[in-house]
């Protein structure tokens, strides 16, 4: 099935500007889906560092398991991923699969295999057949150009309804460096597992562990602080690859004082392809941002704002413009953290529902449904304990989720 | 609103027969619905041995604090339960009409409010008006009959579909006794927090202590193995009282062998009771047993159990009746418990679907399928680690779940 253009996609999508020292490249290798593409290649003029974060899935797919042995190494020369199989829980032919892809790039650009990096999304069980596509990999390799990244984006999508891509650009030492970043992801959806993906190039000259530091750091509030739907796939990964030919200084500790915009315009890159991500999760129609204050610690925060966050009950009344607020209290009750119910308060949007542990005295259904009636809904919650704080995304839970994965897979 | 019957629902309703010591009264208090019962007392000739389990929710009811602290004295008089409202997020408000009411039931019993226990269920935040009800109590307890279990059962749905009743009859020391419950749930449903409240008595003569003994050891695997979305209530109160009126010996030590029957009878009541919480789990059209075996242990394969139970890539994949096994092999990795992927086995019904870590090799499409199209619905998964084992309960995400959820409370 084919899904509708999200309502929450952008108007317009960002034009990236070419990094220097790669190439992109895509094909139809008809891995699944016919008539588009679904074949990426990033090729690396000569080894790069690399960073990577990957799923906590403890059945995590074949590639995923290859990339983490080669970021050992810390260096890449290229990047193959397919849409349309995940190549996940596929056993022995899936580490095959893996093998014969990663020879065919590895001897397309001239390295050995370990600098090759590898991902895939799609269905899960079924074998990959990398025979059909390895093939492909040579001339790609060839044929790679430096402004192809919106065709990166759309060739990595699997039931995601717009490509997502976000750049920035900051300064290091007086020279200009570029981040670019694609990525792909829309909760779960039948007939694949939505596995989010992100592929992240910069041509600042940053060490490995420096970069592995960075990458770490920035994912706890941007990609791991998104839900659509709770569930976590199999494949999950980011890469970050930085080429070092922008003419900046090179940085090898992670405390210099010139990587602080570097830092900042990461997290903000990684920020806006996670809200995209989320604004295509599969039948929303509504971005939700759920700020917890006052818990015991962040982490505590943490874990009570995602509680809310993946509450069916909090995601159906959202859908139904509903300001349930009781179903918040609910949520918060049940996360397991400290709570101090008799000091909780709560806003939807600027309209405060609860103070004192009981409804606010002032409370307006009307103002608070105005709310809801919003594209965009952000709620806080003071749970009243200490000074801990978290925000995390998520959407709404529409009769759209149920029908588009509750279809058959054939 | 109101919902159409669970094509899950029981056909018949068994009869409770009376239990000595006990009479059960309800009444039409208008508290929010109109034209139906939403009141119950129950009230015991003299005090009885109580024993309680309840919600581990960080916000709980005022009513649960109070069963709670009452709890201690290990004796009840009399239960005072109303559906309507859940006297939760209520404040000092709800503290006062929690106190109202006890009073008044104390009184009509004549005995101290330290032996009376309430629950509440329904709608969290607004405030509970126990003057609007608290004056019926007097009546109902001179009013109450030996066998208006259905009555009761009645008395305590809010978007139940139907009344939820067992019971067992089983010897001890050469005496009959009977077991007697009743319950309310049905996930959570707008207006209403579909709390899960059960109240079960028996005539057996057995100890506060022993009583909580049996009662905490059963709820793990009956009450605590169901889930409908994952959502915990405020206000979850399981309530066991002894009347000790059967004749049968005392009972006062938890390793009495003659309590091997009684224990037998009243985990399988109370597993009875949460089936058919589920079978009422709101838009339900299927039944779904998960056994998780192989884990490191019961915890972790109840863990594992729980985390495939509450995926809604699972449950929405289970409404459209797609036997998508790849779901569940991301569930069970999400879990965060030890999984060995390359040994995992997984069964939906009689169909081996995946073995040694991959897609059986004689795996049909066709006979998967079949099995999906049954009204209740077997999955069986082996994580290969060692023997720990362990069965949860679920239901289906449905559209109606999500139409049902999605209402205005108003």
């Amino acid at each position: 099935m084919t899904n509708a253009l999200s309502p929450l996609a952008p108007k317009t999508f960002v034009t990236l500007p070419p990094i220097a020292g790669m190439r992109i490249a895509t094909a139809q290798a008809g891995i699944k889906y016919a008539g588009r593409t679904d074949l990426l290649l990033l090729v690396f003029d000569r080894p790069v560092s690399v960073a990577g974060v990957f799923t906590r899935s403890k059945c995590p797919s074949a590639p995923v398991d290859f990339c983490k042995m080669n970021l050992a190494g810390g260096q890449a020369r290229a990047v193959v991923v397919n849409s349309g199989n995940a190549n996940a829980f596929t056993g022995k032919k899936g580490v095959e699969a893996v093998e014969m892809t990663a020879e065919a790039a590895a001897k397309a650009v001239g390295c050995r295999p370990d600098q090759i990096f590898l991902a895939s999304t799609g269905v899960i069980g079924e074998p990959l057949r990398a025979e059909r596509f390895a093939h492909l990999i040579q001339d790609m390799a060839r044929s790679g150009s430096e402004d192809a990244w919106i065709d990166a984006a759309k060739a990595i999508m699997t039931t995601d309804t717009y490509p997502k891509l976000a750049t920035r650009t900051v300064r290091i030492g007086g020279s200009d460096v570029v981040i670019n970043g694609i990525a792909k992801g829309a909760g779960m959806i039948a007939p694949d597992m939505a596995t989010m993906l992100s592929f992240i190039c910069t041509d600042a000259d940053v060490a490995p562990d420096v970069l592995q530091r960075l990458l770490s750091r920035a994912t706890g509030p941007t990609f791991n602080s998104i839900t659509v739907d709770s569930d976590t796939s199999t494949s999950d990964t980011v890469l970050l690859f930085a080429t070092g030919r922008s003419g900046a200084p090179a940085i090898s500790d992670s405390s210099d004082p010139r990587l602080r915009p570097f830092r900042k315009a990461l997290r903000e890159l990684m920020r806006d392809l996670a809200l995209q991500v989320v604004r295509d999760g599969e039948g929303a129609r509504k971005l939700v941002e759920i700020t917890v204050s006052g818990a015991a610690n962040a982490r505590a925060a943490r874990r009570i704002a995602l509680s809310v966050a993946n509450s069916p009950l909090v995601k159906t009344a959202i859908a139904g413009e509903d300001a349930n607020w009781g179903r918040v209290v609910m949520a918060v009750g049940k996360a397991g953290e400290e709570a101090h119910r008799d000091r909780l308060a709560m806003w939807f949007g600027d309209v405060r529902v609860a103070v004192g542990g009981e409804r606010d005295p002032d409370y307006s259904e009307e103002a608070a449904s105005r709310v809801m009636r919003q594209d965009e809904i952000r709620i806080v919650i003071d749970v009243g304990v200490a000074s801990g704080k978290a925000t995390v995304w998520t959407c709404d839970l529409t009769k759209d989720y149920v029908a588009i994965n509750g279809d058959y897979r054939s």
